[in-house]
């Protein structure tokens, strides 16, 4: 019983999601249904990072067992092969240890959050890039996300539906750069609450403006209510870079 | 008569190409239909750069006249909001001279072409990148696609339609740089001929592949046949950057 352990690149857009749903096609869906067109056997694929509807993946890790041995890198071209014409490609395709579980073996996951900040909208990068036309402060930004980090009750910044067992989380990394007509938030944490980043980006798209001070974060956060967190930002910008796992 | 300068970013994808014609939207045509929202007025945008069905821009240059003055601000924001939903995006606009030309007045024309050179398709960048799943040998394209540079009878490279009335140009620069997993070709001249560019992608691909020498490519070239070029390669990878004009 073979497990395998696939790297995937994901355009979220048109997609309801990670997750399967009844209202619309999901990334794991798309992947079980290319699995039993390889396989003929109706599989689980678990995911690291159940993204939302919108959100895009540059690395997202999966894997599913099957009751037969194939070549990973032929389980990589034919689902590649049967995924067409979803945007969905698989990067990497390998056989993995037993106890492998990309959800819960994960130690870290690797966000990125882009905001197109110019005038302009985006021609190329729509549906890739949260548009903010106003002149964002990034430095601000990136000081406010200083109080963001470490081991917090992050109350604030969760969607009323995350299932977390506790808002207490540790957020190992936050930070912003401005690359060109782009800001870039990099966020890291062995794992996130529902809609924590993208209720982060846009809480700090709001120092960046200048209606709120950086300390206004740090107050927001110690508040401890959702009602103090800015609007939540929409999942285009939205990116899961990375997933690791301990060394085998 | 105020003349407007534009510069445009666009997704060539949806595209017959920048040149208005019958069988299908333009981005020429698509630019004359929000100036005509914008003014009441039926007017002609002159492009730098004629680029084919599915090439993109990062910076098109382009002009035209209005019987009023509007603010180059207003211009643009006004034009980004008739543009909708077509991915053309205007980055600036500003009066011009009135012997500014778009087309005939650039001083140099800056291209790139983008390979995804890694085993799996594009999911993000569908279509954005020309996908070659063979490694490639960028240090080999880059030394052939030095033969290419100068003044030459660029006969080889020029497409059996290209207008042109001489296949004689000067290529200032074409340089070959690995980008992680992408290949990227860049390429400046006062002017190309059709389809020139697309053809240096697919015959330095050749190279890249180990089917030819960088050697062959010399030979190609003086060979003034166009039979003698490799395969020309699509124009999803093709991006018009940057357009250069000598100071007013």
């Amino acid at each position: 019983m073979p497990r395998y352990r696939l790297t995937i690149e994901y355009d979220g857009g048109p997609f309801v999601g990670w997750q399967r749903q009844d209202n619309g096609p999901s990334v794991q869906g798309a992947l079980e249904d290319a699995i039993e067109k390889l396989s003929a056997t109706r599989v689980t694929v678990v995911g690291a990072g159940r993204t939302d509807a919108g959100v895009h993946a540059l690395g997202q890790v999966a894997h599913f067992d099957l009751d037969r041995d194939y070549p990973p890198d032929k389980v990589r071209d034919a689902l590649n092969y049967h995924l067409r014409p979803a945007p969905i490609s698989v990067l990497e395709a390998a056989v993995a240890d037993g106890q492998f579980h990309a959800r819960f073996s994960a130690s870290a996951r690797h966000y990125l959050f882009r905001i197109l900040n110019r005038r302009s909208p985006p021609a190329l990068e729509r549906g890739k890039v949260w548009h903010v036309a106003v002149p964002l402060d990034a430095p601000a930004m990136g000081a406010a996300a200083q109080y963001l980090v470490g081991n917090h009750d992050f109350t604030t910044f969760r969607a009323a539906e995350c299932q977390a067992q506790t808002p207490v989380k540790t957020l190992d990394r936050l930070e912003v750069f401005r690359r060109a007509d782009e800001i870039h938030i990099e966020a890291s944490a062995r794992s996130f609450l529902h809609h924590q980043i993208r209720s982060f980006s846009g809480t700090l798209k709001l120092v960046g403006e200048g209606k709120w001070r950086p300390h206004d974060v740090k107050k927001a956060l110690e508040a401890r209510d959702r009602a103090a967190c800015g609007p939540v930002s929409p999942p285009d910008g939205l990116y899961l870079v990375k997933v690791d796992y301990p060394p085998c």
